[in-house]
């Protein structure tokens, strides 16, 4: 599948694209989209659902959304993008309330890490005549709720679309120009190969990360304070990544069990294997290790993938 | 041991605290004291070695030593203050080169990230009238050379001293306030626990980070460039650690095994436990580790150690 070309001459290279959007769920990634749809006018309006009344009052109140309720079903009808951002394992119950209610025409997404499980979960509800394109915009911060989304969040990164063969070319065209517009970076690819990327690329960095944290905490010998106190030695970079939001990476790893799995038991084995080098006093092997994954980094750097996103100071 | 109060009555609380500064590497960590000396005005000269003509050459035009050399018994000669900056393997060495010439009544410290194997290595060597006082300036960035520092390094990050008992009062004040005086937070332990606490939150930090990249750089059915490309998901944090200097860490693992060794077997114990909970979907495992780590997270950010030291922009 082609990436669309946003010449002038595209007719998804200026104005809005959808006429109302739905988000269901007003988070991180569903408020940061709806702040950046807002900033660069690509859609006419902006609704959303949470199934907290505080959330949708909150979102009311910061303004990224025009209409809230705590009704899914309610809030979808006449929208032609409707986006599920619920944690990965709520998308499923969330498409069967929804089905009913969907335009028929409209396109179906999700910003789920995981692809594979929505496209079982999801794809069994969704009435003919609606595109049903999963998506994955790679990029987040630690933080949650409404409070926590900023337009620029995606900026730079890469959003991945997983459209099942036979997928409507119109459809994704056009929500691949919205994320184009949005100054992400759109790739294609197959829902399988995406949760085995993203196995390594994300969901392993964060359970190791929750997992170091999770022992630092347990330790007899060395206090809780002294942890933080001297987390600048390296143990705050895990600490940013083990504040992610609790429920949506449990629904990850429970939903990406096989790859994460896969990847996992490599871990394992070659930690192993530095165990033992350590053990044995080898340190050619520790240095040979450490020389090429600094070159990596340098890679990381120069594709532009290194920062992690902040909201703008005010 | 106290914290020397830097009051105004203080001697130590303003002009210079040394005459002549020798310092025996100009890496990252020497080269940021260096700067910070001279920023503060915290000694007459600063001189440094190398055991490389070009970092030497690099040094004195960076302008952050005012003599250089190859030659490390020469350089420490009159020095009041001689700080090793080399990776810990190699401190042993240095000292029994430098013994000879180190002035009765000077100072004789280290940055080293371990330090009972400091204490073990340096230790023998240090002359009668000469006053051994270990240190570990826990701040750091992947970056390594005489390029690589900066006066801002250590402020708001902790010092950890461990002179072993009995060391001259005096002369352990002097240092303190050195520290203190770039902004440094400085705490006293022994070297014991020291090597056990920076093995829970800075070594098997990297270790971690290392691996994983090393892991992910292997695969078969996901390409570097993947990797690289979708870096942003969460891999770009262990990258950043995993870039760190190779020798240096290498003697970190090879000089702290016991703490390391036992910090690693914890970590796969918990980790082993992880992969159980994912394999049998017991999603409140998870869910319940990935809430205490959040509070972590709250904590790191509260006590200011959140932050990835960073050079100011020109």
């Amino acid at each position: 599948m082609s990436i669309p070309d946003l010449t002038e001459e595209s007719e998804f290279a200026s104005g809005a694209l959808y006429k109302r959007v739905a988000l269901l769920g007003v988070g991180l990634i569903n408020g940061s989209l709806a702040w950046g749809i807002l900033r660069h006018g690509l859609a006419d309006e902006v609704v959303g659902y949470s199934r907290s009344q505080g959330s949708v009052d909150r979102a009311l109140e910061l303004g990224f959304i025009s209409e809230g309720s705590t009704d899914a079903a309610e809030i979808v009808k006449d929208a032609d993008l409707v986006v599920i951002g619920t944690p990965v394992g709520a998308s499923g119950e969330m498409a069967a309330l929804i089905a009913a209610n969907l335009k028929p025409g409209s396109t179906l997404t999700d910003v789920g890490s995981v692809k594979s499980a929505v496209v079982r979960d999801v794809g069994p509800h969704v009435p003919e005549g609606v595109h049903f394109i999963p998506g994955h915009p790679v990029a987040g911060t630690e933080n949650s709720g409404p409070d926590a989304g900023f337009a620029e969040l995606f900026e730079d990164h890469w959003c991945i679309l997983t459209p099942p063969p036979g997928t409507d070319q119109t459809a994704v065209d056009r929500l691949a120009a919205l994320w184009q517009r949005l100054n992400s970076k759109v790739e294609f690819m197959d829902a399988k190969h995406h949760d085995l990327v993203l196995a390594v690329t994300s969901h392993l960095p964060h359970l190791i990360a929750y997992n170091i944290v999770g022992t630092a905490n347990d330790m007899e010998e060395v206090t809780r304070s002294e942890v933080i106190k001297y987390a600048g030695g390296g143990f705050h970079d895990f600490t940013r990544i083990a504040a992610s939001d609790p429920t949506m990476w449990r629904d990850v790893f429970l939903n990406n069990k096989e790859a994460v799995l896969e990847m996992l038991g490599r871990f394992s084995e070659d930690l192993t294997a530095l165990q033992r080098a350590i053990r044995w006093g080898d340190g050619d092997i520790l240095f040979d290790l450490f020389t090429r994954t600094r070159k990596i980094r340098r890679e990381v750097v120069a594709a532009g993938q290194a920062e992690v996103p902040k909201p703008p100071e005010d």
